[in-house]
């Protein structure tokens, strides 16, 4: 074989779909077709999320939704990940235990009506035995590759640690709905104003590293509001601070003392973590942005599917 | 004088109104009779809140509150601590800088019409440069007498540091607020049903003595949530659970350590916060249900008015 024809064959195969790819979470849906590299050649890119529909809608709703795809490439597998498995999702898929990776993910696959293959959630004890779960980041940490820290962040952030490939440990902080109902329905909303770039953010991630006991948050948490008594901060700048508190201290509890850290998720959101753990010691790099799609490849290839 | 006649002339003292003490906060008021000692000969249990009033109806709100006690007792000085004394209250008293005891109450109290003495807030930077602020309290502490630390548990718990008979230091934290948002606001109200006395309570409590970093708080919080999942924490006791890891969390923070504070506040609270400090090492004894009387006389003594 030629160097020329390697090549050709290779662009052929990056051309051709090889599987469609579902992440489908509790209030989104998108759809992808997929080479087999992971790469997409079309999008779906919103619907209906797996917790939006009704028990028993889900397979029509899904059939509607990839019909063109399905005529136009007929038997390319089709596999979805995230609140879908849940047992108020579709068709439930249970959680997976830690440590686990694309072997177990694949061994607990189910397959739903349709043959549409539904990827399972995983759950974990913490060294105190309290029980944590997630549903899809697990599917994007194995897709991201490789060993170390993986982070999700979001309304409900994942810290994820991974071994040999496979996810050893994780836990939940819950940031982002922390911020949201302080700012929507405390004290600390009151005095805020839309936020704009400035210093409120790095004001908050300083005020995080100076945190000294775990109840010193709530402290910090209602500087959000004396800060804008005493106009030490701008009123523009206060939910930046409070974001930047909850953030730093979500970061510098997540990353443990490890200065290193990959970050999956929206690129505003990973540019803001990024900006964060910069700030404070932690470099945090982004993963692919089809990490989802890529994990599903690898428990699809455990499975003899691909 | 015998000793007959001294027992009849305290019993005496102790009957006769010396002022009129008011508890006037944000959305409470509450008036007492009050002979010298700060032993309520009459009460005034409710009323409209400082806040509650609009700008300009307060001066008639009050005199028609306490007209009959001031036709009766005419002459007795009155005295208010609170919100009353802020901006958006009645007349402002602005706040008086920490270290501050009662002298420096007295030296900042304003006379609103009427003669009205109102006290003031008090404020302090904490070692970050960080304001906090108080309204009341400042009044109770003093009040409840004594060197030490002391809590005043609630939405906004206050933790000060009084020393030589001044408030040196103090700080909020929102631990009410936030079991309050989390719990009607967020998901982890969802699967919580009313509380009852339980293991919940102490299960949050060693969740926060497990604390390790200060974002740890964002995951043992979220707890509340998988521990219902996973039927760890019955759903009665999920409420609970959150509720002592906050409440115990702020412990660990406010004493830095120590293991005696005194707490002042309403008895339930007050003996929610002497369980869950027993059960960290913290012993925390009631102050005098009158605190804020006996902080007021002491102002009113520096005034030379009692």
């Amino acid at each position: 074989m030629t160097r020329g024809d390697s090549q050709g064959e290779t662009a052929l195969a990056d051309a051709l779909p090889a599987l469609i790819s579902v992440d489908w979470g509790t209030s989104s849906f998108r759809a992808y077709l997929s080479n087999a590299s992971g790469h997409p050649l079309d999008v779906i890119p919103e619907g209906a999320g797996a917790l939006a529909l009704q028990q028993g809608e889900h397979e029509a709703y899904i059939a509607g939704r990839l019909e063109a795809w399905r005529a136009r490439y007929p038997g390319l597998p089709v596999v979805a990940s995230g609140m879908v498995g849940a047992r108020q999702g579709w068709l439930e898929a249970p959680y997976v235990a830690c440590p686990a990776g694309a072997a177990e993910i694949a061994a607990a696959t189910v397959t739903a009506p349709g043959g549409v293959r539904i990827l399972p959630g995983m759950s974990c004890l913490d060294a105190r035995g309290a029980p944590d779960v997630m549903r899809g980041e697990e599917t994007q940490i194995i897709g991201a590759g490789g060993d170390g820290i993986f982070v999700l962040p979001g309304t409900h952030s994942k810290w994820a640690r991974v071994e040999g490939g496979r996810i050893v440990s994780f836990a939940t902080y819950m940031t982002g709905e922390v911020f949201a109902v302080l700012k929507t329905h405390s004290v600390l909303g009151r005095m805020m104003t839309p936020a704009r770039e400035g210093v409120g953010f790095s004001r908050g991630l300083e005020a995080a590293r100076g945190l000294e006991h775990p109840g010193d948050l709530l402290h910090a948490a209602f500087m959000a509001r004396t800060f804008g008594l005493f106009g030490t901060i701008e009123p523009d700048q206060l939910a930046e601070y409070l974001s930047g508190l909850l953030i730093g201290a979500e970061i510098l509890a997540g990353a443990r003392g490890d200065r290193q850290a990959t970050v999956i998720g929206a690129p505003d959101l990973s540019a803001r973590y990024a900006k964060a753990g910069a700030h404070l010691g932690v470099n945090m790099s982004p993963a692919a942005e089809n990490c989802a799609t890529l994990g599903q490849i690898e428990a699809l290839k455990r499975l003899g599917v691909l």
